[in-house]
């Protein structure tokens, strides 16, 4: 039997264009039945953040990160446009009219389809996140274990 | 007799700069005989406007975008020191006295050596253009198309 | 005896937690044993520059490039949150917190672990940089190098 295709995104961008660019291509791998994995790091670690006020212990410029970014792809910007706000409502708005899922029903919709998603620890740390404030069903790791998947791949990106 | 290479660019940006970068990777890997793609997505798009009045029925919102989006690459912004268009001015300058393609000539060299220029259907519908606004030689698909590409694919990059 | 795998990474930008990411990547696949490659073009040159005056007679074009382009990354904005610089010493502050090692410190890990550093000539002839700019270590090359080193790559990125 052939062994299975890999596709290894690394999401780095907090935007909420590429974010979707990110979920738009790992869902297509999933359902041509690559084994797919997203590593999120950086501002692309906001994507797996719950939205809801979770209470964590934090320093102050951890609280600070913390407040600033976005909670979940849905409250974030996009890269291009931006307009204040307006850009974002403007997108969404065409994605609907277009039957184009939301982000974060690309992201359920990942989930659904066992792609695999990893929350970089290092950024976790460097953030001052809590595991706790992640969404479920989310691995941490680091570098190696990114490249360990990525070696093998068949699509590697950088987002 | 042994398979082409293949490089697979999903070209998301529409900084001139990113632009660039990419036309030159595939112009170069054309010559060392690669099979090569370029999937325009999201504000890549915009390097396959065509530069002319084309009169097109839309709604408010495609029309604004439309509007707001640069019709081709040599209308676009750079992604550092755009300066309110003066760093496009400064770089085209130096490109020129360098003998560097601008970008605009970047595309035709890559259409006369077979380099495949796809444009993600779902874009288009998104921003609302109309297949006519985008430059002859262009063929339109969508993600399952670009993974057919990309999972074979000795380079893959998203820029 | 298996061959060496290969991580190419193209380092397009110029902003620090786009370097630190591509030099943290770099040097884990180094760890791991890769052969590992980084060509530094357009503003990800700057990550190469030397921070220190070198009289170079130049043009006016080249003159304003070089005094407006950070001197290595250290001088670097980041991609998000950089507020007027505020950010980057945020991030810095963490980073010290969490021994996170800052992006100049990676740079002489990756050339401890034989990191091929490229800078990509053409950039270097645009930006009016000289050679002499530029620290040690680094090879001059262009895109038939760079593709020379991504075709039998199996992590590539460009970052």
């Amino acid at each position: 039997m052939a062994e299975k295709k890999k596709t290894t995104i690394v999401l780095f961008s907090g935007d909420y264009d590429k974010v979707m660019a990110a979920y738009i291509i790992a869902n297509g791998a999933a359902a041509y039945d690559h084994e797919v994995t997203i590593f999120h790091t950086f501002w692309g670690l906001n994507a797996l953040r719950k939205d809801e006020p979770i209470t964590v212990k934090k320093g102050f410029l951890e609280k600070m990160f913390g407040k600033m970014m976005p909670k979940g792809a849905e409250k974030m910007a996009i890269s291009n446009m931006n307009m204040a706000g307006m850009g974002p409502k403007m997108i969404k708005k065409v994605m609907k009219k277009h039957n184009v899922m939301p982000v974060s029903e690309l992201i359920d919709m990942a989930k659904m389809q066992d792609v695999k998603l990893v929350a970089c620890q290092m950024t976790v740390d460097l953030l001052g996140f809590d595991q706790s404030e992640i969404m479920d069903g989310v691995e941490f790791a680091g570098v190696a274990a990114y490249l360990a998947d990525a070696e093998d791949g068949n699509v590697n990106l950088f987002i």
